[in-house]
């Protein structure tokens, strides 16, 4: 489509008219990242590190902040651009009008197997060989990929995507639009051994998980069941593929929780916390609301509400980067250490 | 069922009669975290952290240690109580007085495609879509839900579960009364590649994975199989999530290994170790028995039998404890040095 | 067979007539490692750690390197042996002569569920319950085990394995010869979710995975697509099991990234990269080729090639060394310190 038009649009979707210099107006039939551009794609430059691309990007137009250099630049270039405040928020939206992602039609595919004693709500669509027991309710509108299991009295609702091979356990509350990635458990048994003489007694894990609506969760991650209680990931909180929530942990809305990241039991997190990749929370952590925490980070005692914190144990934010770099020159300042003692005669062991 | 008649049965349970009061003989009807117990359920305090919780909660009954002051305070709530010497160890045969796990009814799926020259036991549950390839044996009462993938030549031991979605390779040996979880692969090929000047060649893994009786196998973790020999884990030892197990390691009986735990090839763990979660152990360390090893550690080299050891390189625990706590300090210490340098006339560069 | 038989087709696989001592000829019956022979088998010592099984050892013929103490004592033992430069990648060469790993014969397994817009080659193998959708491409001689869902659109080139409850998503393209671990996921949704002050808004991904020729990804692994472009592994490039590579990775050819590694978005890694077992990549990071990154690494920045670096964050592998070997001993440097401050007078706070 014309740049006009695809402005247009995007004000539609932004919710207000943007500034826009057209320029000649070019046509646009794709979405690039700025480093991967070509004439008749639309890009984006969202903060400084790739603005240098302006002057040699061949897009034929681009998502600017309000920044008049940038702006001039690639008025410069020939470039027709628009201006949005959030440039990477707008590019998404872009996106959306060139990118329809694939969607079954409603169907139950006749290698579904599905228990009698399951609902099945309206404008399902129920891929091959997915299996779904008794007791289990699936909600309106509802995708399942192929090769899903649900298991007995197990809830999905409204809207809610299931991608092939996911396992929904026993009881377990998925919310509406919730989508679950290819691979991930939810629901499955906490990892509870209770230390005998003769070795291990198992801990029957009687409890459920609940996903509120429009949680969505990450390839092959694993989310589990307690003892006794719930396990509950709250309202949109996302995760990123291979995070393991351990039992009976509570994690607040809006979240967002990068890969490899993982919880052991009774974890609380709060709304808005953001978490990097690969980071551990040990047993019974509380995170406040709006906290960060930094890849790889150990978090063992409580993150207040509104800090970051980093390192293993976490420490705030801002010692950990003085530390980490003074963790380099350790080996400096040990032989400084060693030639102050020898200095002032102090005994050596 | 009536406090009175529940504690009988977890005498009964327990192997030896419990010392209890039963006040009011309350009807108990569930169990509950003391955080989240309610009129009618049972619950127990295992230790100082929730013993506060005593004087407010609302269950009806709970489990206490042999310790006068808690269960006084108890009586003074009203409140019934039982006597055991682990708390947590009771409260989990509570569970199983409360909960029955699902378990299939013992079936073959119609769907279920299962080789002639697989041997298959008595009183087996094999869910739909299971697949089970030609020379495997699957034993009595073995429950496999759907969508299960059992390679050529496989075992499967009595009474074993294999819950939706996992994969059994070529040769695994799965003992009696395990537990392999969903999406868990167990005797997948190691990583076995060796460089040559054009890039990598493949070291075919001849070898197979032996898991003796009583092994549980979390979701999503991965057991993989040498090129010659075996991949063992002995008998009652326990994984959790997404633990990663590479080829040739030996590992003892009865340990438990938390989430994202992962070891390279060879590894040789001995008996009762402790591994936390996240954990990552290089090629060929050995652990020796009782070991303890911290959540995020990182074992190079040895860790003796009955020692325990955190962070990465991993020292010894109390070591541990002591550096990770100057590391926060480390800002200060440097500014520190800097100043008796300059104090000393020492060269600074 | 005959030792010297077995010479004749390692001189072969080899490519180049190869020294050996043949002594009584034994008969060779198995290979194993060099801690678990056994008479009859071939076995190999490859470096100085395990020569001193050479005089304990029951193994009836050894690989050796072109050492004449070690070739003497294997002669005093009684043993034949075979010189090589390599002596892993000669035993790996054995292992392929005892060893044909499973591989199911050509044919479509009739409860595959097959699009009649899906092309399959020739001389394939699909398994039971597999799912292949619309617009698929299969290439000839491809082995789909049973379990596997292929989206729309994907393509899957000649000769390249896809294990057991594997998927792979929609417009991902994996080249000839690759080799798709059991319950990998490849080309799903990157983790892309704008903040927006009611929550997240997401992003959609409309890109997607290229796997080059000879890629092999491991059990779990997950392999995301990005939001516009692609995500890219270059030609035989092997990742082991639950390695996560975010969207818009291009990694380059002839890398090994052990387990539990996981990539950021945007990381741009070069070729013949060693990467150990649970390294955490962050966004936007460039790895030089040839680099090497040690396990447990946390890479920030750009990391040179041909360069080593270990830490979180990560350093220099030689600082790394030094500074990790001081970390063990900050309570001495600390306490050292302070008594300095103490005998020079300096303000304590």
């Amino acid at each position: 489509m014309k740049f006009s038009e695809l402005v247009e649009k995007l004000s539609l979707a932004y919710g207000q008219p943007l500034f826009a210099e057209t320029g000649t107006d070019p046509e646009i039939t794709a979405v690039a990242a700025i480093d991967q551009a070509f004439p008749g794609s639309l890009s984006y430059i969202d903060g400084g590190k790739f603005a240098s691309r302006i002057k040699t990007t061949t897009a034929s137009a681009l998502i600017l902040p309000k920044d008049p250099d940038w702006q001039a630049q690639a008025t410069a270039q020939g470039m027709a651009w628009v201006e949005a405040p959030y440039p990477r928020l707008l590019f998404a939206q872009a996106i959306a009008l060139f990118y329809q992602p694939y969607k079954p039609t409603p169907a139950i595919h006749p290698t579904a197997v599905i228990d009698p004693a399951a609902e099945i709500g309206q404008d399902v669509a129920i891929g091959a060989h997915v299996v779904i027991q008794a007791g289990a309710k699936i909600g309106n509108q509802v995708c399942i990929h192929p090769n899903v299991v649900v298991y007995p009295e197990a809830l999905v609702g409204d809207r809610t995507t299931l991608h092939a091979n996911c396992v929904i356990h026993e009881r377990a509350r998925v919310g509406a639009d919730c989508v679950i990635h290819a691979g991930a458990v939810v629901g499955s048994e906490g990892f509870g051994f209770v230390p005998i003489p003769t070795g291990w007694y198992k801990m029957e894990q009687s409890g459920y998980v609940v996903l509120e609506d429009g949680v969505e969760i990450g390839c092959n991650s694993t989310i589990d069941r307690p003892a006794v209680g719930e396990t509950r990931i709250a309202r949109n909180t996302k995760l990123d593929n291979m995070v393991h929530i351990g039992h009976g942990c509570e994690i607040g809305q809006d979240c967002a929780i990068a890969a490899q990241t993982g919880m052991a039991g009774g974890v609380k997190v709060g709304n808005r916390v953001l978490i990097g990749g690969q980071v551990g929370i040990a047993n019974q952590a509380v995170v406040g609301d709006g906290a960060q925490i930094a890849a790889q980070a150990g978090v063992h005692g409580d993150v207040k509400p509104g800090t970051g914190v980093a390192g293993s144990p976490a420490v705030a934010h801002p010692i950990y980067l003085k530390s980490s770099a003074i963790y380099a020159r350790l080996p400096e300042l040990y032989h400084l250490v060693k030639q102050i003692q020898k200095q002032l005669g102090l005994p050596t062991n």
